[in-house]
């Protein structure tokens, strides 16, 4: 082991690659691939989206000959262009893990890129998911490293850290040597990129396929002999001061305590349960475990009152929400919503679900304020309680301190996993003979001798209307034989 | 015109659509075809490096089909690949033109990109050459409003910048209205990346095939309707704020005075006329003058001294220069060079010519010191002196006060141009057939119909060595079966 004067990026690498499978506990393998299974589904349900689809046309992109599929259709193209387009689809919902260390999502960075590049070259599903979390570690402890400058600043750091996590694993995949993995790193650090001004377009989903896709260009090139100066990362003019700023960083942070426990054990995977802003969760869920234990029907309900964190409330208390978009930021409506329809499901947050006559009847009866019992101060920010007046007049409520069905110490059901995958399949139209099989070889995705076993349930067998190439267009712009328009003045 | 408060990206793209070939004056048009020319002459110069030839070999990268010519190869692909290589290749000897306002090369982001799409959709010379100078204009002005905080953080220019100008240009080719033109620009600063911490490997010329392959896609995803956040620049979160830091930037200098003259003209373009440190150019320049106008002959030399700007020296003063890197930055090699071979080559800086008797000869004649009327804090500091004593005791000698050769007001003349452009296509192993021809169509690119009329000479018919496809590899690391190496400890 070098020591610890030897570049970052060295250092980094012998430890990406001193891992093999016997690491791998039952604990993070678990987690890993709950996690891997849910970014595939919100891959599929990305695939419709303007983002995704409006790449898939662009002249040169995804027509390199390859075996990467691109999820959901018929279309095999090279691993580069599998990680750039589906790794913006799973991010195109913005319904993908997140860490709060990272201040960003974990598994979208590098879920496209791995499963590319294992078709590619027929990895076994182990060695993916070893891959994965080896990935997540680097990238998590890098985000140790710099946080929360780096989140405050402005980067997008679920590209510009996840680019590190992408070309970790998909070295580590590759089985690179320490030089090569430290070079791939060095050439992230080049390929860094993603500003949040561009949150709420496009273009914050297209980071992630980017990153993804840079990852693993990186790892492809050192693989075949490029070279980056190892100390990219604590250069004067390297990722670290560049990035956060001289003196705003600590890079003992991402050595300490590295792979013990793994990163993806604890703190663990936050997997978002619900189509919608996620200070509505913990509502959303005692309203649902009130629904279940207390056999409600909507009929018999005469007034709801959410009682959340003050936290909670200025983004969310919207009481008469009307488009997809309000409706994802009303606490108000998941929580009638969850009472009329059990788990909400992506079709609850799009065209008029919002204005349906018994969901307006229902947001009537509904109030919501800060919890007394909950101080703005307090350590624990995610707690709700929700209190339903039946029409005899009985008082029934259900409260909880703590974010729930996120992962760490309490994880998602497979039944609550298994509800959220149906639903995203559905919406990208993955044939439903494949759903129930290919959630279940996900979820046991290190059994898998060969993850094209597995990714062939992905396939929409018929070329759908999406995978249509636009031929290239002529050039638009007519060769102006006059002057400039006259609306537009010289400078 | 959009007002002062409109987005800047939006700004800059009314600009950008403005221009027609109208707008091309006459020493804007010269100056921009004797750069292209130039940088395509450096780039077939690129492709036998390594960085070239290893990217080329990357699974994925140049395999997708398309119009787009890997110069100096018989390869055709899709126009985002041929920027990235052909970018990378223009840069790969750090032989191209620079702007000292930029920090950075100008040429080198644009021409690739450019070249790429303009073969792929059957554009005009004139098309590509208006939108080459739009793209400077640009990116040029951007860099005033950020240099030199830019520049000295640690960014590399040519990159960071080049996006923007990549995107510019490659819009205007497209013939993009003001708004995709704006969210080409917006897209770039999510793609803006590369450090100069990876100066001095072959990362560095990746920046900027990577540069202009990004520019090129952000103007192809505009043009399909991808979105993105026009105010991106401006954002506390964007490209201003966020690469430079607030208040270090002065956006109204992107716009005052933009076109008018063009950048491309006046300060204009700055070749580099020999393929060695810029700072011996001058001295270089000197000896050739005095050797052809007094006919000198290395043999009649008893002592050369070379009095340079003490700038110029302290990276320079290299009396015994033994190997390529050594040579290129040793003037007393390159005044020596000069007088033994005339313009200095790129055959003069590799392998062993540093070695030859004759050379050692002349340089334990040589000296090298600072010049006693050149003060440190003046301000010019390119002035250079060199002074040679005959066998029969005469002293001649040549002066100059700046760079010389670099453009503006002292371009180099054509056949200069030339003398490199030959040197550069031979070193690329181009067909010597096509070597005039095609300097020649470059000069004149504004005339041609068809870039590919111009491009087909750039073509080496049979297919060579550089284009041999290696298959994938299998994953290298095998399953392991024991625990980690002991060699490696688990923290």
């Amino acid at each position: 082991m070098a020591s610890d004067d030897a570049p970052i990026a060295l250092r980094m690498a012998e430890r990406i690659c001193a891992y093999s499978r016997r690491d791998l506990t039952p604990g993070a393998l678990g987690r890993a691939c709950a996690a891997i299974a849910d970014t595939i589904g919100v891959a599929l349900a990305g695939l419709p989206e303007d983002c995704t689809q409006v790449l898939l046309r662009t002249p040169g992109v995804a027509v390199a000959p390859g075996r990467a599929l691109i999820f959901g259709t018929a279309r095999r193209t090279a691993p580069l262009d599998a990680a750039l387009v589906n790794g913006t689809a799973s991010h195109a919902l913005d319904y993908d893990d997140f860490s709060s260390d990272m201040g960003g999502h974990q598994s979208v960075p590098l879920v496209a890129p791995l499963f590319a590049l294992a078709e590619e070259r027929g990895a076994s599903g182990e060695r993916l998911v070893l891959a994965y979390v080896i990935g997540i570690e680097a990238m998590i402890r890098l985000a140790r490293a710099v946080n929360f400058v780096h989140y405050d600043k402005g980067w997008h750091p679920t590209a510009t850290l996840g680019v590190f996590g992408a070309a970790a694993a998909c070295a580590h995949l590759l089985g690179l040597d320490a030089r090569r993995t430290a070079t791939a790193l060095a050439l992230a650090a080049s390929m860094a990129s993603g500003l949040k001004a561009n949150f709420g377009t496009m273009t914050k989903p297209f980071h992630v396929g980017h990153c993804g896709r840079n990852g693993l260009l990186a790892a492809l090139m050192a693989e075949q002999g490029f070279e980056a100066r190892l100390g990219a990362l604590e250069h004067p003019q390297g990722f670290l001061d560049v990035f956060n700023g001289p003196g705003l960083h600590d890079a003992a942070r991402i050595f300490a305590g590295w792979g013990d426990p793994w990163e993806i054990e604890a703190p663990g995977i936050a997997l978002k349960q619900f189509p919608c802003c996620g200070s509505t969760h913990p509502a959303i869920a005692m309203m649902l475990r009130l629904a279940r234990e207390e056999r409600l029907a909507a009929g018999d309900v005469a007034r709801i009152e959410i009682l959340v964190h003050p936290r909670r409330l200025p983004h969310t208390d919207n009481p008469w929400p009307r488009t997809p978009l309000e409706a994802k930021f009303s606490i108000q409506y998941a929580v009638v919503r969850a009472l009329l329809s059990g788990t909400p499901r992506l079709a609850h947050f799009e065209g008029e679900a919002a204005l349906e006559p018994e969901v307006r009847r229902l947001l009537a009866l509904t109030t919501a304020a800060p919890h007394p019992d909950m101080p703005a101060d307090g350590p624990n920010h995610w707690g709700a309680e929700v209190v339903v007046t039946l029409r005899d007049g009985r008082r029934l409520s259900r409260r909880v301190a703590q974010l729930v069905g996120r992962g760490g110490d309490d994880p998602m059901s497979r039944e609550e996993l298994w509800a959220k995958f149906r639903d995203c399949a559905e919406r990208g139209a993955l044939p439903a003979a494949n759903v129930a099989p290919l959630f279940d070889r996900l979820l046991a995705l290190a059994e898998a001798a060969d993850v094209r076993d597995v990714t062939r349930l992905l396939e929409r067998p018929a070329p759908p209307r999406t995978d249509a190439r636009v031929p290239a267009p002529p050039l638009a712009r007519p060769e102006r034989d006059g002057s400039r328009p006259e609306a537009i003045p010289r400078h």
